[in-house]
């Protein structure tokens, strides 16, 4: 693409690092913010740039925070001995979306994969264990994606945690195998997490 | 959705107004960002505030430019008694690909519509005349969207240069009635251009 502007060739170019847009879409965006006020895209250009600089991880739980606690872990009506095990940060967004859930999280930063790299070191595993120990947690709400690296990463952290006495719970599971947790619609989601079943009943 | 960071509420809300992307999609781009070092997150929003705050529009033929004239005004080696006239920026683009157009541009900024209420007097329609007479043109080709509107934008700038010795032609209709310039491939594109027809061959 020839562009007549070296200013207008740079944007297009970093939009067009973010995933799942394109040279063309790059483009669009960039001339819908050129057409916009000045001060509009000031805007836009320094909350990305605060978020960026200013965002914390919580130290409990792993979320996304602007303080040292998430506003999960720091809300006292949250039960606290309740904590769902997830990947990331998209699926705590998604499981707050449902309403159906009044406890706290752990955020692995990801899930076992041999494949791809990803060992149990990679992971907060070793924080999850501390902090169950403890806060005395009685559940563990496994939240992972239903696939053979979600499986394994339960069985594992289910391993680390036998000498506690916890009930392990899963999701149940509606959402179909090989299926990913964050494009469930709200409803599937939400029975998932009334009818979590425990873990034993599934994984042997 | 509940996001437990004001920062990421205020980052995702400014992505997603942005056209064609929704929360879902705002979210990931946002998470993207997260994941990418300062450095680079400060280097995006950098570029997104300077390209806004210092493009210019060309003084000529108002395509964007990062001086008074644009890199097509200013080039000597592009033929200056040829105008193709355009509706708006991304056909600059999207003609320069095609690598088969030499002469210069004029943006007009728009169609007539009177249905949008854009008359002629929104466009950059005097400008052309003004430059018309002192630059001594000898073409002008027109590249607009093939509709009524474009046609119309035809049939008055054609009237408005009745009284002089120019030579009017518009790209080759090898694209459908109803479909939009910018998406079309190279190819068709380029033919159009090389095919251009006088525009009292079809238009009476």
């Amino acid at each position: 693409m020839h562009l007549s502007s070296q200013l207008l060739e740079s944007a297009v170019k970093e939009f067009s690092r973010l995933p799942g847009i394109g040279k063309k879409t790059a483009l669009r965006l960039v001339l819908h913010l050129l057409r916009q006020e000045n001060s509009d895209v000031q805007q836009f250009s320094d909350t990305i740039s605060r978020m960026k600089t200013e965002i914390k991880f919580c130290k409990t739980c792993f979320n996304i925070s602007d303080h040292e606690l998430c506003a999960i872990c720091s809300n006292t009506g949250r039960k606290k001995e309740m904590i769902c095990v997830v990947e990331n940060i998209r699926d705590v967004i998604a499981i707050e979306s449902t309403d159906q859930y009044n406890g706290t999280y752990h955020v692995l930063g990801g899930i076992i994969s041999p494949l791809d790299g990803i060992g149990p070191d990679q992971l907060t595993i070793d924080a999850l264990v501390s902090r169950v120990a403890l806060e005395k947690s009685k559940e563990i709400v496994f939240a992972l994606n239903p696939t053979i690296q979600g499986d394994t990463t339960i069985y594992y952290i289910r391993k680390k945690l036998n000498d506690q006495t916890i009930r392990f719970t899963t999701i149940a599971r509606g959402i179909s195998f090989g299926g990913e947790l964050e494009y469930a619609d709200e409803m599937t989601l939400a029975k998932s997490i009334r009818n979590r079943l425990p873990v034993d009943s599934y994984i042997q």
